[in-house]
């Protein structure tokens, strides 16, 4: 059995891209769907009431490409408004928590985890939550970072600013013992290098996107919806914003994939957001 | 909501306890049942039909526990047993070949992917039907290893003839290019010091056993058939064959898992399925 229709991907911004990025390399032959809310970009810092309405909105505007799932590829719209998504879709709908909380409880040795994410994930307790609801015995050291998000939304990913700042923003969590860190926030990964070489060669670092990836393989493998494997699939990419630089980010990191795959820049129909490309 | 029904996990003998001890220690909230088919073991060599009926019967029995999930944690059995099982259970049945092979296409940079398995998995071509399934650009190596299943069965894990055994079976495999090599079997985990030993620190060894249980996760957890957080879990063990030895390597292997959680040593009621203990 085939399923033909688009992974609809949403997050804030440019954050997402390293979900697409996987998606795109891990399972080559689906068609994504994207929208990137770079007008009301970062969701971090804004009430759990307002990312539940702008999460709504989005949803609403992909359903129209009649997507097979839907991805909440965004941390702080996982964390408050997942429920309410799954209850108003038909659609396997999968956020980005879980996903990194199982690669950590797969990972870590010691049984000591760190989460780094923005004020609204953490505040929100869902990392800690889901860790301890698959395993009570983890246990979890968490850090707001909400310097980072504005850094990789400017593509400012590995300047001494960026280096300063991360070194900042994670010096209580260096002295911990944590041996695995959870990137909860799909900007992170952008900045990898910087964190490592701030943590050091002892500490893990998984990326939501990765695992993300692999947990949407494996819903659309058990449920009989991959895609098949004589077309070549055509993705969307639409943002609230502004356009170049988002279209900028985006080639710049999916690089490597989007040679590879067409693309097309399409022209969000939702209010008055603006037309990409 | 919480689902208490145990997981039920068979192998065609003790190579499923590795699929066990990461299901122990990454959902230690969840209840095992699992069957051993030690008297029939190896399933390797035998033709299609006859380990179909076995997993069939295994099955059978097992389902007396009322299971939430089925899992065949044996790689002949899943090559060939799997849709047949999915077609007649009412709960979620899972296998082991598309988690090696998702963590496969996650892991690889090379997209060149090694397999080993039985006899009866690797003539199957089951997990290079898997790895193109989802990403038809993956290069696949594959290798039957008949001779380590015998090894594992009989305890012996770290012998000069065990590391002769794997150069052996493993000399053309080494000639490859790949970087990654799926342990394709839920033997070989036993083995893994070994295998990695005579492939060197390039290729990466991907266990079944560790995206299985991730795989279980992610299962229950988006259908909402978690355990709850505040039962212990009562872990109940059957072999069909010698019950001695079986109960001697069950202990070694889970050791650590174990003696934090009660276990029952159970009687199976199949035909003349002799007593454990």
């Amino acid at each position: 059995m085939y399923v033909q229709r688009p992974i609809a991907i949403l997050d804030s911004g440019v954050g997402g891209l390293t979900v697409v990025k996987e998606v795109m390399r891990q399972l080559p032959l689906e068609r994504i769907i994207y929208f990137g809310d770079t007008a009301r970009t970062p969701y971090g810092p804004r009430p759990a009431a307002e990312v539940q309405q702008f999460t709504r909105e989005i949803v609403d505007y992909l359903i129209q490409f009649n997507p097979k799932m839907i991805v909440i590829a965004c941390n702080t719209a996982t964390a408050v408004a997942l429920d309410l998504i799954r209850d108003c879709c038909e659609v396997p709908v999968i956020g980005v928590i879980y996903p990194g909380a199982r690669a950590a409880i797969g990972l870590t040795q010691s049984g000591q985890v760190g989460v780094i994410g923005t004020e609204g994930t953490i505040q929100s307790g869902a990392y800690e939550q889901a860790l301890k609801r698959l395993n009570p015995h983890i246990h979890v050291l968490s850090q707001a970072c909400p310097a980072f998000v504005p850094l990789v939304e400017q593509g400012n990913f590995r300047s001494s600013e960026t280096l300063a700042a991360v070194e900042q923003s994670l010096r209580t969590l260096k002295q911990g013992q944590i041996d695995s860190l959870i990137l909860g926030c799909t900007h992170y990964p952008f900045l990898t290098e910087t964190i490592a070489e701030v943590m050091g060669p002892d500490v893990r670092l998984i990326s939501s996107a990765d695992e993300t990836a692999r947990e949407i393989s494996t819903i659309l493998q058990t449920q009989g919806m991959l895609a098949s494997q004589n077309i070549v699939p055509i993705h969307q990419f639409c943002c609230s914003g502004e356009a170049q630089m988002f279209k900028t980010i985006a080639q710049q990191w999916l690089n490597e994939e989007i040679v590879q795959t067409p693309v097309v820049w399409h022209v969000p129909k939702i209010g008055t957001l603006p037309k990409i490309g």
